[in-house]
């Protein structure tokens, strides 16, 4: 049984989301799962569950809240459920942490924590975007405003691993984000990157344009954490423009009124193919542990596809497997 | 009468609906064009209107095409509609020059036939995004990939002087685009950058994100080339992405299939809305001239569009106001 600690103060629905994912989770996989936080409050959620699989309870009286300043957050509130968490993976009590919480918070106290991977130089945070096919795993999105050509050349190799080892993606097509797709286009790093990602161990199939991405033609998307969190917080921004562009046709008179019902159900579809809670959340790849981080709105059902996919990078030794390629080179 | 150079052959639908832009502009402005380009071609589309403004022809032989590379293209093809109508501009036989054919050859050619305003670092190429009030002007949006801070400050300065001028937005908010709102957010880019934008006489309201961007709560964004570049295409990437979702949502069973008849004048609404051919194109702003690339798929009404734009940029002397604020610093 694979044993995982659980931040159960983190994110928006905490604890009583977090505590029910985790229950579902306990049924369905084979992992024991130690819910960190406010004793109390989470054996009163756990109560509403009659059955449930291997869960225990370990006390944390702080919280850390998701607009706390991180290293501040971190340092002070040592007693706070994500620090305890996370170095219950430290005591090797745990294999994995999972949280929902800040998550400059959790990039914090899992580097001072746990470390990076020998050989990497930036942890990076890596997200899921949706596609015309499956979805495509974009990384760094926000741990890192400046890169360097090697750093993107390793988000690519740990990209390509997490894909792999979770995702079941065999062989993952690699791209590097940009403006064109001649080698000799974008910025200064974009460049000077290309050749490196070229001479990795890597499937690598050079430039990829943003409509590539979303046509599902690559499985792994690599960029500096800067682009990473713009063209995230971008597309959420175009989709809710148009959204609301819609919307406001619809209501313009009554027969789009009566097509918008009859059409409730296809936006539901549509809802669901784009939403990012699908997926859990983000794994944090390169620290020198498994920790995950799940979205800040996760519901029961998107925490328990998180703590699956905490669960596959301990089975597939994700780490193990991230150590072995830098080690070589 | 304002003389404007038009490129009669560039664009996707050079020359017939080039010309017919034209024939419209010149009933309906203050201009006098000249249409460059094969004269025999340009004269058998002209021959289509029997009203017409005031309009000449000047023969050009050579086309410079969309896929061709820039440099080259404008070294080698010096008798292409392109560089002659830029050469009219040089020659002061015009005030000004539209095109809608390869926006990397357009740059080029002005940049060696115009150069730059004194003191401006790098031309820059705003283009006008759709939000949910007024329009909001964007640079770079893919001249300059690598940037400095105070070429950011340039082009916030150069981006507020063509939406007074042109826009006739009163004071223009202006915005660093970035991942965060407080100020020591973002790449080494934009942190530097945030001070000299604080200290020059524009109306600058700090860093925004996409989602004000949208809101319409800004005028003016300021960013680096491959940054810009790359969310006008994320943009447009997600908006097809999300469009075809729903196309195959609205064709999976009669109903919706019915509904999506009923919404047929909505989705009419909502491409007008977002198309960027409504606001005709994107002005090069630091060159030393008015120089305007209309979008490559203009037709007719956004071609007379870029040309009505052009003619305001002339008026209220764009480049000498620029050139005036540069001098001051």
């Amino acid at each position: 049984m694979i044993r995982i600690a659980i931040d159960a103060m983190g994110g928006d629905f905490a604890p009583s989301e977090i505590v029910k994912g985790a229950v579902q989770a306990s049924l369905e996989l084979p992992v024991e799962l130690i819910l960190v936080g406010k004793a109390d409050k989470i054996n009163k959620e756990l109560s509403k569950y009659k059955k449930r699989g291997a869960l225990s309870v370990v006390n944390a009286e702080e919280v850390i809240a998701n607009n706390e300043a991180p290293v501040s957050a971190v340092k002070q509130k040592k007693d706070s459920s994500l620090n305890v968490a996370v170095s219950l993976v430290k005591k090797q009590e745990a294999a994995a942490v999972v949280s929902a919480g800040n998550t400059g918070a959790l990039m914090t106290a899992s580097l001072f924590g746990l470390g990076r991977i020998p050989g990497i130089e930036r942890p990076a945070i890596a997200g899921l975007f949706p596609t015309k096919k499956r979805p495509v795993l974009v990384l760094d999105i926000g741990a890192n405003s400046d890169c360097k050509a090697k750093q993107l050349k390793q988000f690519a190799e740990m990209g390509a691993q997490y894909c792999e080892c979770v995702m079941h993606y065999k062989s993952p097509r690699v791209g590097l984000l940009n403006i064109g797709e001649e080698k000799e286009k974008g910025n200064e790093l974009v460049t000077e990157a290309w050749p490196l990602l070229k001479d990795s161990p890597i499937n690598f199939l050079g430039n990829v344009e943003p409509k590539e991405m979303f046509a599902g033609e690559i499985d792994v998307v690599v960029c500096d954490g800067f682009v990473g969190n713009l063209i995230l917080k971008y597309g959420e921004s175009v989709s809710s423009f148009l959204l609301d562009l819609f919307k406001k046709e619809l209501t313009k008179n009554p027969i789009t009124y009566f097509a918008a019902f009859l059409l409730l159900p296809a936006f539901a579809g549509i809802k669901k193919r784009t939403d990012y809670d699908e997926y859990g959340g983000a794994p944090m790849l390169g620290i020198n542990g498994v920790v995950f981080k799940a979205h800040g709105r996760a519901k029961a059902k998107a925490f328990k596809n998180a703590i699956r996919a905490t669960m596959e990078a301990v089975q597939q030794d994700l780490v193990g497997r991230i150590s072995k390629i830098e080690a070589k080179q």
